[in-house]
């Protein structure tokens, strides 16, 4: 199993990095230097592989479908403003992601909110400072969004959120084509047209849908990607008029786990291009603008968590690497964010990275908890206190999707690698800043 | 499955709680006015339980052992503070939680300090301030606690923590008697005490076991406190002078799920009554001060979560009641802090609470995942926009203990209720604050 979970590890490491002196660097600069430099725990991303890789699913996608980046996967604000300046949107899920997708830079018409509880002032927000649409969820948002429209002598530009039925599903976690939260199911979109068409101050200009997510397979992809496009047909012909733009969710995935295979661009080109004449074949879908919503796939590469090594010990004959980093900064590594089978992240070393002795470990974090492990099962060389562990594809629902009060240690820095510079672009916390700014204090 | 979580929320609420007007009070105030007081999502805490279960819990234990409160159960400031005032001291798991502890007013000596990574900047930290006891948990510790001292003119007080052997197993989750990161394996004793013994500025005064947590049986907690008396025994005997203290660990368990048992606090004080005899005749244990540390058991029971139902709504046959709380705010209660299989929390409606007509619901939060759910299976009366839904036990593990800044919704306020007063122990955020006080920013 460690082996497999190093097969991993050094294929991410020839993809995204290099190696130097038989040590790990990132966009081109020293793990370790970077450390030394920052302190650790730390989170360094390099904008190189994120642009490379918008730049490759553009490629492939051809011109199809509009890139939104998916701010929930890594809200850092200068990562959304590296998006916005590389010319995506941005998909929302709260008030204060609007701000940031703002502060970042982002046209307000660049920006659709989804989300299946939105707040009264929250809609109040960006009916007042604009945004692209709003994706309505239920009958009683509809309700409310047009009266808040009305109360704020506005119309809101909406799309429909549609939980699709079960013909296109797959990916690690279904959202759609069964019982959900999110949106309206597909097969009661007639009663929902209606309502909407009701409401003068709503105006139905888009139709969003959301499948999975962490979808690995193009085939899935454009499976579900072609079922939006039937929706759309069908929302467009009941209605009698074109809509603007077809939101068809995120869901590509990227490999955690050993047995994962990445998602094949060139498949997927492929898919696309055969989507594509479709959409040119059909009268409904003229002049609409269709949207996919990555998040995960263009950021979480392009981060990794650095931690030092704190001690080496062993117990009862199994080697424990007690790090100065752990579930608090990162729980999905610790297989607590929404895992059935508490699998290992592709981990490594970031020196001695040819060396041929390793040691079976057990990574772990300075919480006082069992459930603080990085790793179960993973191949290192010996390591001293100072010596680092790296948790690669570390770039998406990492630090923020982490129960960062959790005993109450700093939260991490946070540096983004740019054209051979670093930048900090969340400063550490310390224990011992004002109790008011402790984390959750 | 419903109907078992049902009744183990009416359990509780009869214990804990009360209701008039068919609506749920805490600390004899009305759930509903609180919420319209300090808005939802909100916490409350109920300062009497909190006294009361500490009352009885020292009443069971007569006089057998000193009670310090676990700081990582629930870190908040104002509640760190009830518990000092009522005398217990302090078991702290970082240096946050240090300087946390000494702004509630806790003597540095009633404080102990355990984690298997503590950091230099965090040992300088107590070295400086003064603490109770430093529980050391590896070789390398021992050697840079001992530099360290000598570097800051002063002896450390050393407790040194103890990975049990298999003996005296239970609860939920193991933490000892087989490997573990934290502390010394038992069988390592012999050349721990000589390391220890080498060091001039180590005073070694205490032992700490600590074998799991979510302890429901008394009889199992029996059995661990009474192998901590053995091996405590044994020290004294090798050491050939007697120990200050011995720290028997918390992992008092509280009932979460529909097939948990309270702790017989009845049972445990027959078990503590031949334990405090056991230990009368025991020249080694003569003058040794026992403690336990409990959190989860003091705090749990006295917080609740409560939320705002944002819509109602039903899809392919499932009841969705959509909320304006989730696992951004309680981890615990969505099944995504370690357990195996998700079960529900005890979950209630604030009102109508003597309804007979019932829905199976899922009782979901505000975040666009799946994972976002409080409830899978939970039977609630018919509730309308505005409703408010109730997370019982969530005193302990749960706002502390939750990926806060996951989709950036601002964190909830914490309400403290003591003798009829309801005072807020942490302000909520909101989504227009300033970009630097986000969470994760």
């Amino acid at each position: 199993m460690a082996e497999a979970v190093r097969k991993l590890a050094s294929e991410l490491i020839s993809e995204n990095f290099s190696v130097i002196s038989d040590t790990l660097h990132i966009g081109g600069m020293s793990v370790e230097d970077l450390a030394r430099r920052f302190g650790t725990p730390l989170f360094l991303y390099d904008a190189g592989i994120l642009r490379a890789r918008l730049a490759e699913l553009r490629s492939a996608l051809g011109g199809f479908a509009d890139i939104f980046y998916s701010v929930k996967a890594n809200p850092n604000q200068e990562i959304l403003r590296c998006f916005v300046q590389e010319g995506t949107g941005l998909e929302i899920a709260s008030g204060a992601e609007y701000l940031r997708a703002r502060a970042a830079g982002c046209p307000s018409e660049r920006i659709f909110f989804a989300g299946p509880a939105k707040s009264d002032a929250e809609l109040q927000l960006v009916l007042a400072e604009g945004i692209g649409e709003i994706h309505v969820e239920s009958f009683e948002e509809i309700e409310r969004l047009d009266i808040l429209a009305r109360m704020a002598g506005r119309r809101a530009h909406i799309g429909l959120r549609i939980n699709p039925e079960a013909s296109a599903q797959g990916g690690a976690m279904r959202m759609g084509g069964r019982a959900a939260p999110f949106g309206f199911d597909e097969e009661t979109l007639p009663e929902v047209l209606e309502a909407i068409g009701k409401r003068s101050s709503l105006l139905l200009q888009g139709l969003h849908l959301y499948s999975g997510t962490q979808i690995l397979d193009a085939g899935t992809l454009a499976k579900q990607w072609r079922h939006g496009l039937d929706v759309a047909r069908r929302v467009v012909a009941s209605l009698g008029r074109p809509l603007q733009t077809l939101d068809l969710g995120g869901g590509l995935g990227i490999p955690y786990f050993s047995n994962d295979r990445a998602l094949c661009l060139e498949t997927l080109k492929d898919h696309v291009a055969q989507l594509r004449h479709e959409v040119a074949q059909s009268s409904e879908l003229t002049g609409m603008s269709i949207v996919i919503e990555p998040g995960r796939y263009l950021i979480g590469p392009a981060g990794i968590y650095v931690c030092s090594v704190q001690s080496w010990k062993i117990s009862r004959g199994t080697t424990f690497v007690v790090t100065d980093g752990g579930m608090h900064h990162h729980l999905a590594a610790s297989g607590n964010l929404g895992q059935f089978v508490k699998r290992d992240y592709p981990i490594t070393s970031a020196a001695n990275l040819s060396a041929s002795e390793l040691t079976q470990c057990s990574v772990v974090g300075p919480l006082c908890t069992p459930l603080d492990t990085l790793g179960r099962d993973v191949a290192l060389p010996k390591m001293r206190r100072g010596d680092l562990v790296v948790v690669l594809q570390s770039g998406a629902y990492a630090l923020s999707a982490s129960p960062t009060g959790f005993l109450s240690h700093p939260t991490p820095a946070e540096v983004m690698l740019d054209q051979g510079a670093a930048r900090e672009i969340r400063s550490p916390g310390t224990f011992s800043q004002p109790l008011s700014q402790l984390p959750l204090g």
